[in-house]
């Protein structure tokens, strides 16, 4: 069985030492790609003499790794970002095409010596949130069991999940970027709007779409976002980080928002509630205060994304594309995204104005506190579930992610343990726009650095947890109900120095 | 013949001296207003008596003087803004309704001692720059000779150049500020966008909508928008002056952006030309350097807002009225109205992402720039000119202006002389989001002060300024060609003290 890919925190120590070259990792790739070869994670994957070649080219220029952040490690991108070698599809064979250019995210990634693995499935067209929409098939769990691994950005999840590569860039319009980590139990990290150029990515929602970091550990995801965020001059969403917010605040400082009671809904999954609730308590004693707040505003906002006029804004430009070829899309997506077709112009301009008083709400909010806490899912599904009732289940899984693009809220998704019935759990911290440093501190230190499932490597490829095709044993990581493994062998602070260097 | 009623600031010398008292003023204004009895200026007025209590309350309190910017200041409100004790009316009997509250905006004026002297005419719903849609008439140009008053906000721009009060409150969406000022010689103050809270005013488009400023000096302009401007928790699109905004930058540091002929249209009125070109000519004398634009992307942009979806805005909050009352519209702005209902809401979202990149465009053009000059109307016409075909001479009217809400850009409209055949002249200085301070001291160095048709009383009432019937007398103020009285009666640097004191 193929070892895991290192985070890239791993493989940098491993460069710098000598311990490991570019060209043995990609070895180690290519042999993870087969260990996995026919399930549904990858839509395409770089030729395996280009990877080689690449690790080849990288490995003459070791010289060069303090200069590069990213320097030898693999990764992989949903495949509604361009790349120009592979083609893009959006999930839909007959939409696919060839780009001509690389996204300015994925070459800021690769100009900072990463090394770019393939292409991920999707929720065709990312429009969706269970990983079980798209012609190229199902997406599962890491964790088995028939759970889906949540989407739109499924594969990207289960690709870093699984230890295919160290991280992997998805989009996050509803909760894209966040619903899959929790599925698969590693690190989201959905951006401010803009921060990130969505430049070379098939849009979903344009005015929303954000292009969003997968990793296994907290500092991974800091790492990935300094060299990810810049502007570029061809994307007109494109927004800069404010240099004062370029240093988090300090965990200790920080006023936490914890939902009221009466507005959590579980969907009856006591495990999951039961989890939040120790995750809540863990992160009430790293904060300053914390403060009970209402989420019917955000739940209200959300629903303007999927229930409401914004799904037109999906229309905007796959509308074409949906009267030409209507065979092309999956019934249910078609579904979906017809409903656009109900709302009149009137309609989104009264949503609008709705969506202003949601976000002055939301101004108000971030002067009571610095950070809401929030499930990333309520809780969890099989395929067969979803199968059963695919839109209304979808709608279970965005309640707690689909407001905070509409908001523009930024957002890093934690792993949280697991349930006594072995599902794994995840919790939210969001922030108000450019807060994401402060996110990622206070992430950093909920997670210690380098939580995964047992810590290890997070799952052997194609295969469950544990033998006996259940999910991971019920209960905590550790004993204690703590997350958070003794000791921090990386250090302290290295994701505010890797935030802020 | 009634006097023309001061300016700001010179009623507040008169008080201060004690050669005025509120209550001489308000018996003023009561003639003023008698003197024009039975034109369209006015949709309803305070009550005499109410009028004079108000007077004997400031006088009373005379020894606030000093704490209340606007002491014994009379004012006018356009009749889409609600004042409690009036009714609005938005230019639509069958629309009207009663306030219960006085509009933020319009208290903040009061509690600095202003005196409201009633509720002025405007085009329908504030959906037009003629003037000329109102079932109280259309309003003609304080200039006479059968020239439109310029909309929507006709009644207050003429108000004020009439000297019937010392300022006026408009509003602003397509140029409702901007064009009546030009049509009537007066300044014209559109700030940013939620400088001025719009709670308690009727909406055009929600999501543009600004109050703006009507008055006969920059000074004036300065110390209104000072008391004006304000964050109100009941309203989401309020906001916040940045501190470091509150001065403006010294006209001599500007870079003002100056358009490119080939994009300029005065629609065969070479007149307008000339006098475009000798204001821009005398601006480019006062900043430090000049730089051509182009000015399609502007063009571009404003088609937006009544040739594109943004005119569904509208009907928004206007739709149900519409289709209870069609009889209660006006026949041409029934047809503006209906007109968004052509646009799907895929339509919206399309032109959203349009606008972004247009949007994209002005932050990148305000990197090369500080200020632009435009002319603020290409041409002027009568009201026979606007019946003859009224919807596209109103699109002439605003080609110069109706970008500015959608690209976020404040704008200050000063008068520039006259043609030679006697119609007003008038330009826009335009900037960024929050550059209203820095335009307000540009504005005040090219009117150098107390600028207006013949740098006194604008206009005797109810007559035009030359008793022939034509319009004042063609040619520039002063025979130099220079807009600008020799010396400054009130001193330098006033603008900026009233903008930051």
């Amino acid at each position: 069985m193929p070892a895991s890919i290192g985070t890239a925190s791993a493989l940098r120590t491993g460069y710098s030492t000598g311990e490991l070259t570019t060209v043995e990792v990609a070895d180690q790739v290519l042999a993870g790609l087969a260990g996995r070869a026919g399930d549904a994670v990858w839509i395409s994957t770089v030729p395996a003499e280009h990877l080689r070649a690449r690790a080849a080219e990288l490995h003459r220029r070791r010289t060069e790794l303090a200069a590069l952040p990213l320097y030898g490690v693999p990764f992989a991108v949903k495949d509604n970002i361009d790349f120009a070698g592979l083609p893009t599809t959006a999930g839909c064979p007959e939409f696919a095409y060839l780009p001509e250019r690389t996204a300015p995210v994925v070459s800021r990634l690769l100009d900072a010596g990463a090394m770019l693995v393939g292409k991920t499935n999707l929720d065709q067209f990312a429009t969706g949130l269970t990983g079980a929409r798209s012609p190229y098939g199902a997406v599962e769990s890491v964790f088995g069991g028939g759970l889906v691994a949540g989407g739109s950005s499924s594969g990207s999840a289960v690709a870093v999940a699984a230890g295919l590569v160290s991280f992997a860039l998805g989009t996050d319009t509803a909760g894209s970027g966040r619903v899959p980590a929790a599925y698969n139990g590693i690190v989201g990290l959905k951006p401010t709007r803009g921060l990130l150029s969505v430049a070379g990515v098939v849009p979903a929602c344009r005015s929303l779409d954000c292009v969003s970091i997968f990793t296994r550990t907290v500092d991974d995801a800091a790492t990935v976002f300094q060299v990810a965020a810049a502007v570029h001059p061809d994307d007109p969403w494109s927004r800069a980080l404010p240099v004062e917010r370029t240093v988090g605040r300090a965990p200790s400082t920080l006023r936490l928002g914890v939902p009221r009671t009466e507005d959590l809904d579980f969907f009856g999954d006591l495990g999951q509630r039961d989890r939040f609730a120790a995750g809540q308590e863990r992160l009430a004693g790293l904060v300053d205060a914390t403060e009970p707040v209402g989420l019917q505003p955000l739940f209200e906002a959300g629903d303007l994304l999927y229930q409401g006029p914004w799904v037109a804004e999906r229309l905007a430009d796959l509308d074409d594309f949906l009267r030409r070829r209507p065979d092309a899309v999956l019934p249910v997506t078609r579904k979906v995204l017809e409903g656009g077709r109900e709302y009149t112009a009137a309609d989104v301009f009264r949503a609008r104005h709705r969506l202003q008083e949601l976000r002055a709400w939301a101004e108000r909010l971030w002067r009571r506190i610095d950070v809401l806490v929030v499930p990333t899912i309520g809780t969890t599904f099989t395929l067969a579930e979803i199968e059963e009732d695919p839109i209304g289940r979808n709608t279970v899984l965005g309640r707690y992610t689909q407001f905070a693009n509409l908001l523009d809220l930024a957002a890093v998704t934690v792993p949280n343990g697991f349930t006594e019935s072995g599902r794994p759990a995840s919790l939210t911290l969001v922030g108000p726009a450019f807060g994401d440093t402060t996110l990622v501190r206070l992430a950093a230190a909920l997670t210690g650095e380098h939580v995964g499932p047992a810590g290890a490597a997070p799952t052997p490829p194609g295969g469950d947890l544990v033998p006996g095709g259940d999910l991971v044993p019920g209960g905590d990581l550790v004993p204690d109900g703590d997350l958070v493994p003794d000791g921090d062998p990386d250090g302290d602070g290295r994701v505010l120095l890797a935030v802020v260097g």
